[in-house]
């Protein structure tokens, strides 16, 4: 017995009737804006080789660690799964999935899914134990069709660009290869410098000496290393790049003299540096990257506070990426101050400051941004892109930044299929928020019009300057 | 002029009609399912000996420090509620209370209290001044009938089983009576190691002198100690036990080498330890906890972070327990990885965490129990067991964590008239939430009415394997 | 093409059409209560002398560091806003504000803006680029009449009392002047020691021989600064005041002994003290503010937990309250300690406890509040007092700390002209939310417009023993 998948078209809204209203019509001018995808972490490959995606399994299952985490929590091994090789069959992995998508209920993987399920594939029914099947011949059959090329699924999202994230070690050949198609989609590189700017990285140093054989510069000193970061950003932003990312444990910033950076980057450059260290280390880095943005004008985002890889068993078997990134409380008024007391008063530069601790929005984030011209606010993040987690963001940023110093929406996803959901539950609950705004008389609903375009289309491509 | 008492019917849920029409039909399935209190600090004497309750004043203020710390902080003594001794007239402390009960307008314990004097003793006006001493007589002649002593409440009321909490040193008579009587009533125990785990309790060495006495083993060693604690899990396992509990200050754990281990043990064994080793004692003995967990299957519970007794004056003149426990900020990613790092991924092992910090809700808890499958969430606690503070438990921890990383509902009470009025809040609560989500279609309707059976029955049940 | 200006009757008020009837019933009851305004930051300058205020731009733009922190964070400079000094022309300075007010969209300075734009000065279209010289020409024209005077307005406003703040160095001759002056305004100063408490305050060591000067006792001894204290505060209470305020960067408190203290005031007297001293000092000071108040009734404020100046170029160039104080996350329950132990229980002691950091409210304050009968909690602050923080401040304080525990609403402002904009707003916050627990029978109409009152009116009187 299988049950009806039908999307609601007034899904997200609130439901009080009045309230309802105005977020309709509100959402009626914004549904079909393009989409800009400013940051995320797809595959450049996809687009440059335009080939077929796998099967239900390999495309769904195995890269969301959103998923798979869930199903881990309540004792599904990874194995079998399929997830680290191992070879378990793709059928089976899927109907495990299938089998547990009640633990899902009201996650927004659900919904990412359901979309994906509903619109993408054209799928009615609801993904259970009975219909898995179904669920995974559908899916993998439709993957081998043109329509659902990378490039066509890009064409028909109506994507109007999308930014990717690499490691300034990567060559971007796919992302040369795609400038060089004579495709019209627009996909560009984001320089995530992490690999060689977190002494504690898996291989530092041997990145150090990969940063080196690329650039040409010698990156095992100080100055050195330092040019090289400029070449790779200039060659990023040769092949698109907007921005650069970071992701460091903590917001920590420093400041510290030539002298005494170079000093530091002594102590580190080899491996194996001190806790303390690496953490003055990447803190140090944030300031020299923002004296780099001021010069090459590439905004820059940081993305602190992750605790990566905790469970270290996992860790030990599959390496990064499981799911077992975990939040910490993040300081950001003491940490970003060094950087602040040199660059921010800059209003050429700009720096878009994401959290994972809630707790950071309305005490620290929201002041921040609501004075210094260099600071915006990055859209609500990773576990908390849901609507819950973006109602939260809107309320307890907007009475102090205003929405002007928000920049509209980052999927940050690596699955492609769902980014239309993304931005779509992104434009629901704005305007919801919205509505809700305009229903107690806080603002005019021609306002409330123009802000809903603002979040859903223009802040995005002004802040990332695309 | 008294006014009347009356219950709504639809009180608690969300006041939007068409939401409240969905909250009353998904509450009109689980109103009546029975009662599952895995976890509370109710007194097994009530159950093995059936005796009366005394008066209104013994039974509903005189233990409930909810209710005294309030009236205490608007400056009424405790004496003069009869609170440590004293000898007042317990008349006259229950006028004093009914004149402040406006005190706790839009607080549970009015919900609760109220509860109790319509629905358990049928009283039809509200609590004042002028109907204080109606309230005393009719509260405490009812006390006196058959029909309010302790077991046929127990089976009036719907309690399909009741955890009460003792530490290792009680012999368990009460226990075994009950299980010794013929009454049909589940009224099982669970084992709170504090008074033997954490060095700075109260006669901390005493106490380890007493344990060894009680079990025969050398609890002044530490292969002793821990055999000790062994053979009283075992025991309160055949009393009925399926669970343990952890009230400690933080959630540090540690896994120290046994040689390390039994040094610490030898340092803090006559009392008057250092606060840092108490407080590595106490992380080392949660991941020896944990360890014996998963031998003998007992469920863990950790309610960290109550700064215990922080009123000195208090504490030096009444005790513990007089409503001046405070929460703290709590970290539960660092301090949990030790034990993590051990048992995290040990699928047989269950342990349950609760917080008084809800910043930790989405940002620590849910991540950490939407992966490990060691770990659960515990229902908000203490403060948080309130409309507000349940709503802000599902809306912080459900998108990351889903429904089924959590465990039901707690009454975690030592008011035992008033179990059926809280878990109706908690039943009503979740009704309102889930009707929320159906109502905004995030989930279906039906998805609701299985999640709400499951919040108010299932999940309990199972969590605690009960 | 200017768009209307209207303030509509039902703005702030929950759209569920139950919910909001409940809402206008409660607010007609209270809407026109008089304006208690027990502590804020009006100039007494402005009563002594009742001289009319400048233009639009000195009176609404110049002052408000809530307004130009948006339009600087936005890359406008200070200098083309005529603030520092530089001269820049007021008419271009409100143009450039008028043509940036959609930054200010669901803020809270935009709805006290429109307030005195609408109902102070019965403008009735929407300021825009558009409507700029109309404002500007409007508002300076209407300042020039004698209604528009400071004690028109204080008396057309309905304001019953006004506290203003001021540091033991102020002579307080305005307020003498309001005294002496015949007028029936009740203007009164409230003891603002911070200049001569902190010692990292600029001028500390020269603010501490000026007290000496002003008191005649030998303020660089120990006793004779605390016999200066004392003898201020008594001269500050015959001014009217009865309270003092405290704003520290942590809520840290000391209870030294005698000679510990008196060792540390010989350590930070000269200026130049360590970090360490003082903030240890402040700490100590707070008890000792408290030992006075114990003894002479004046209330307490502590506002806790500003990162004060946080932008250095803009201190260096501007000065202090720039818009550049950030909060910090503010710890209560190991801060409050010291003082607590030694006074936490005195019921003739009333100490009002505001915080930046609403991770605390459910956490740590409501807690304390329910509690130490020494301890109230002041309402949502600075960046908090906005609707949304004010219903966030309810909704995690009220379970636990009642609403007897809170102290009404301050509305801490120097912009004189929105004093009844925001005691509008926290009157309409607060109904809402009353409404909305009538809504959910969490407590009975008659009960609400109860509370509503006191709200609004009660609780500050009693609070502040006005």
């Amino acid at each position: 017995m299988s049950t009806p998948l039908k999307l609601h078209e007034d899904r997200l809204f609130p439901a009080e009737p009045g309230i309802r209203a105005l977020a309709c019509e509100l959402y009626a001018d914004v549904a079909d804006l393009p989409i800009i995808s400013p940051h995320g972490h797809t595959d450049p490959a996809w687009f440059a080789h335009d080939e077929p995606f796998g099967n239900a399994t390999e495309l769904l299952l195995h890269p969301d660690h959103y998923v798979f985490r869930m199903l881990y929590s309540q004792g599904i091994a990874l194995e079998d799964l399929g997830i680290g090789g191992g070879g378990a069959d793709p059928r089976a992995a899927w109907r495990i999935f299938a089998e547990n998508y009640h633990l899902f209920r009201a996650t927004p993987s659900r919904m990412w899914l359901d979309w994906v399920f509903a619109e993408a594939f054209g799928i009615e029914v609801r993904l259970d134990a009975g219909t898995a099947d179904l669920y995974f011949d559908t899916i993998t059959e439709k993957l081998q069709q043109d329509d659902f090329r990378p490039r066509a699924l890009f064409d028909r999202y109506g994507i109007e660009v999308l930014a990717t994230t690499e490691s300034p070690l990567d060559p971007l050949d796919h992302h040369r290869a795609i400038r060089g198609s004579g495709w019209g989609g627009r996909v560009i590189t984001a320089y995530r410098p992490d690999p060689v700017v977190d002494p504690e990285f898996e291989g530092f140093a041997d990145n150090l000496r990969a940063f080196g054989d690329l650039t040409g510069e010698d990156t095992l000193s100080w100055p050195g290393y330092l040019a090289a970061h400029r070449q790779r950003r200039e060659y990023f932003a040769a092949m698109g790049a907007t921005s650069t990312d970071h992701g460091h444990p903590t917001a920590a910033t420093a400041n510290l003299s030539d002298a005494d950076a170079a000093a530091l980057f002594e102590r580190v450059k080899h491996g194996g540096a001190s806790a303390a260290d690496a953490e003055l280390f990447r803190a140090q880095m944030l300031t020299e990257m923002a004296a780099m943005s001021v010069d090459d004008g590439l905004v820059m985002q940081i993305h602190p506070g992750s605790f990566r890889n905790h469970n270290h068993q996992l860790f030990a078997g599959f390496g990064r990426d499981m799911g077992a990134d975990i939040p910490t409380r993040t300081d950001y008024v003491q940490a970003l101050k060094p950087l602040l007391d040199r660059f921010g008063n800059e209003v050429g530069l700009s720096i878009i400051l994401f959290t994972l601790d809630e707790s950071a929005y309305a005490r620290e984030l929201a002041p921040l941004a609501g004075h210094y011209p260099c600071l915006k606010l990055g859209p609500a993040w990773w576990f908390h892109d849901s609507p819950e987690g973006m109602r939260r963001f809107r309320q307890m940023t907007t009475e102090t930044a205003g929405f002007y110093n928000t920049v509209g929406f980052n999927d940050d996803t690596r699955a492609f299929l769902s980014i239309p959901a993304r931005h779509d539950v992104a434009r629901r609950v704005d305007c919801g928020f919205l509505a809700q705004l305009v229903a107690e008389h806080r603002i005019e609903d021609w306002e409330a019009a123009e802000v809903a375009r603002d979040l859903a289309y223009t802040l995005a491509k002004r802040a990332y300057r695309l």
